[in-house]
């Protein structure tokens, strides 16, 4: 068999980790052939491909990136996209199977494409592990500790000049990251989308720590927001959160902390610093793991399956499971870290 | 309630986070008071203590060792051992129950103290990942981590000088960090306690690594012992293996390379480096959970129990799990592993 | 004697180390006493003191920050300011002489103030690099590490998507971090305060990059301004450059580049992170000479004066030197970054 | 022109950092060819070369180890030895001038060939510092940092169990790497070849360390030897010292102060750690900088000289400035680390 890989979506450490285990594997114990497919489903449609053999994946377990590229394209859309279409193009370029390493919406993708019969594996990606059929996915763990390290760094400025610490972390839908970066660094409050707050009681956290004559920390996660159910002190300040804006939240929120509170504020937004670099251990391990887990399930021809941790198993589901709904931060694992609070 | 709080056995990031844990949780929810018993269970014998309030555990999160000291005491040796004399110390300092943050040795006397009536609660804590009840145990993370970036580091001098790189591990019974750390930095050999190799095979591997043009990274468990089937070439490189030595395996197994390869090799030990310092995100979030659920064990009166990882979920099981044997490294995830190699 | 120590300003990778080097050399070999002043000038005005022996600086070294805490104040200013109400509390407080550890406002005020006959020695303190008097200051190498390895980080993710990241570094007047740090990542722009640039030129350095195939790296001082002779081709983006705004230079440069040249462009603004944490061990040595040599200094009188970097050598320099006007990075030290352009 | 560069002796973070600085302003700036020799003089004597264009440095300021190889061998040895021989091979291969980056034997063997007629420009390299001609050469300050994150690890460990850590760092000939990281980290001791002490006081050292309740840190440079004036108190210890061994000194001197005080010991080799791997931002913008310098000397026909750092400066001094000796500590910079002592 000559097994295509791709990458797609937004990029997360460990990518790179998945194709070098695959095609390892898949090489040196399957004697199979690999092709990569270049930027996403972008490459499917396109029929854009690059040599991806043995030699191809050396030393890749600890470079952060895809060497395959990646882009948001949807393999539905445009002239050439469709089931039809998109096996029609892997078959001119001779590619038998798919392996899709990606989100959501890829796999959402790769769903649609194997009940119309193609050949697709998939391995969840998720830096911000939303994905409800997996324990963890890779580069979670890389994200949560550059924003730990962050978080340990602006720490020691705050507590300098007794100023209050904002960092934003990412987390579009989910506070994941928040969650855990702000356990680990010991946040004294930790602002997640699931659990919108008041400016009221960020206020009265803050407030609290200061009063303690220490620097309070507070974490967010970029898709946080106010609870509207609060009468707004400064109406500057809560227009801000809803004005498209330069910067980020933390960018807003700073301000408006100091605004309320006389505490002097500084904001910090991690962004794309938390999903370039070097992967953790652990997420070159479990990368590793998953992409030699998606060569086993091309070899077994579980189609419309992908692959995921639970507890210390690498384990074959449907890609239905994934697709239930985001994984959001329980009450009671917010409640846990809220202990830290105030 | 009193709770006191002991750290009993060879150190590991995450201690400090366990006990800040216990305390915050304690003191802010509960409304407990805590005392911290010095250097494990001979603070327990010799009613040793020191204050354990809400200011004394801040910033403990980030900090490597433990703020209370450790040892090797039995608390059933010497005059004052034995349950009847720990009850009588416990009650002369005012302790009501305690959280005893250890290894198997530490669990088997917590064990037959809650037998003899005493009121203990224990938190798993094994460097080396061998306690079968839990998905994973705190400061294992870490190790892995620092070992990781060690043999990355060495693997690029390594490659400078085409020589081979012997790097050893922690792990007197079991691989675990060994197999993690060598998956995530790429080794072409690991060798683990729980699979003796011939000298034969560990030369074949560096060798075909050699051939390729590339040097040759060798990760060992310090409790690696060779397969003793095997016909020796090197007399007095296998006597070394078995000899009292200074060093480590690693400073034995380089020269017995490089004399029957002709390869320079080079042998690393990391030793303590792998138990000290700040500990991974990973590990404070999993340490800073069990401490809360430790104190939650002793509210319930859970006493003979100990809290474990499993999946995503912290979870309480009786102390007899985590004593009937060692949690080795299994066949198939060797065999993974192993697809690397060579 | 009684010495007073005292850090003033923006904070910086290595205060605590000054701190600890001036306390252990002046306790062990000269005998003295040392009395803590809180919160920069500010303690000196109002009195503010904390205990500062040898048990006080212990640890010191590795630790971010500063344990005396620092604030703005100017000791010319306010009903208790100038030389004679300074001296009348320093008397109060049994202070016989000042080691202040600042920028150049704090030297300047140091001057002012020995030039009224107070006694004290300074220890010039700057992230940016700023003070001609000295070759480097402490804190700046450890900013440019942070700011390189961000970049580093930056890189592989930037290459995954074909995207041009645009990193804003400290640099309100030099440009020094960036300097150091894009050539040390390997940026393909570098741009300082002392460089004016046009977009145009911007814009043929990032597209050039991009016609290689390679994701493009600009690395920004946050003082960076566009070279106003230019004929703007966006106003919408230039406008924002001279507006007030949430976020940073960055946060504008970033849409900017993307509008001019259609590839996608991100901004990061590292902000607070290059000023917080663990010291390199370069600046905790840098930073342990200068406590020791600035007790020395004390112990021969020689008020007025600041310790500086000359080469290898510690030396000794009148508080004028560091005040004659900025250090910024000369037209060679540009030319030979700007080699790797483009 | 077509320029060859190799690099000879013991690898050393930045090498590939002064290759890339070396290629890029010679082929963008002086419009030079390059060609990389393989593997150090080897490479010289028998015509090994690889290709070495803009493209082939890419990326490499970050990288550790030499892409091009390196080897001990002497040019002036075997049958194809010898400035005729090196110049006919160096005709045969195409090669106009030499960049040799190498230490002092390195360097020596290039003022030989110079002195012989050929053309060749030097870069001096040694991880050790013990060059005197520049202030510091690259390497150094990554391997005082990986050193000094190291003892910050020890120290954690030894702190929780009451032991004394000892640490050996490189440094066969001069102190240079152990005086950094030693006050860096704050250790208690800090042994270098240049001051020889007795066991006696190294004791006296440890013991007051623990007297006060602390975990003593020794760090001992690998060529470090005992004062032999000092009476023995442990005959086995001391013959211990003297043997050929395996492992370092620290596995020696641990249970040798052990032995002598009751102090529990443990010793760590950090070895090849400290010469592997990704380059300090020091170190590349050093190494940067001095491969720009070493294509300008060739431009300009300054054989016979190499590049060296002078307080911020680069500049051009003859091969023979650095021959005349090692540059060891001097005695103000080691009684000015003395202080931290005990």
């Amino acid at each position: 068999m000559r097994i295509g890989v791709l990458t797609s979506g937004g990029d997360c450490p460990g990518l790179n980790a998945v194709i070098r285990g695959a095609v390892l594997k898949g090489t040196k114990i399957h004697n199979q052939e690999f092709v990569g497919i270049r930027d996403g489903w972008k490459g499917v449609v396109e029929g854009l491909t690059m040599p991806l053999d043995r030699h191809s994946v050396r030393g890749l377990s600890k470079q952060g990136g895809t060497i395959l590229g990646t882009s948001r394209t949807n393999p539905f859309e445009g002239p050439h996209g469709g089931p039809e279409n998109v096996q029609a193009t892997l078959d001119r370029i001779g590619v038998d199977a798919l392996i899709a390493i990606g989100g959501e919406g890829t796999l959402a993708a790769a769903k649609r494409l194997t009940d119309a019969g193609l050949k697709i594996v998939g391995v969840p990606k998720t830096i911000d592990n939303d994905l409800d059929a997996t324990d963890y996915s890779f580069g979670f763990d890389t994200a949560v500790e550059i924003a730990t390290e962050a978080i340990d760094r602006l720490r020691t400025t705050g507590e300098s000049h007794k100023r209050c610490m904002v960092v934003e972390v990412m987390g579009r839908h989910v506070g994941w990251i928040a969650l855990h970066a702000g356990m680990a660094a010991g946040a004294h409050a930790i602002l997640v989308p699931e659990r919108p707050q008041s400016m009221d009681q960020i206020v009265q956290w803050v407030q609290s720590v200061a009063d303690r004559g220490r620097a309070p920390v507070v974490v967010v996660s970029e898709g946080f927001t106010l609870d509207t159910m609060e009468t707004p002190h400064s109406e500057k300040g809560l227009d801000a959160f809803n004005r498209p804006r330069l910067g980020g939240i933390a960018d807003v929120l700073a301000p408006e902390i100091e605004a309320r509170t006389g505490i002097e504020s500084r904001g910090t937004v991690l962004g794309h610093l938390q999903r370039g670099g070097v992967p953790s251990a652990y997420d070159r391990v479990l990368a590793t793991r998953l992409g030699m887990a998606a060569i086993d399930s091309v070899m077994e021809g579980e189609w419309g399956t992908m692959l995921a941790l639970n507890g210390t198993d690498i384990v074959n589901v449907p890609f239905e499971h994934a697709l239930g709904g985001l994984k959001t931060v329980p009450q009671h694992r917010y409640d846990e870290a809220a202990i830290l609070f105030g």
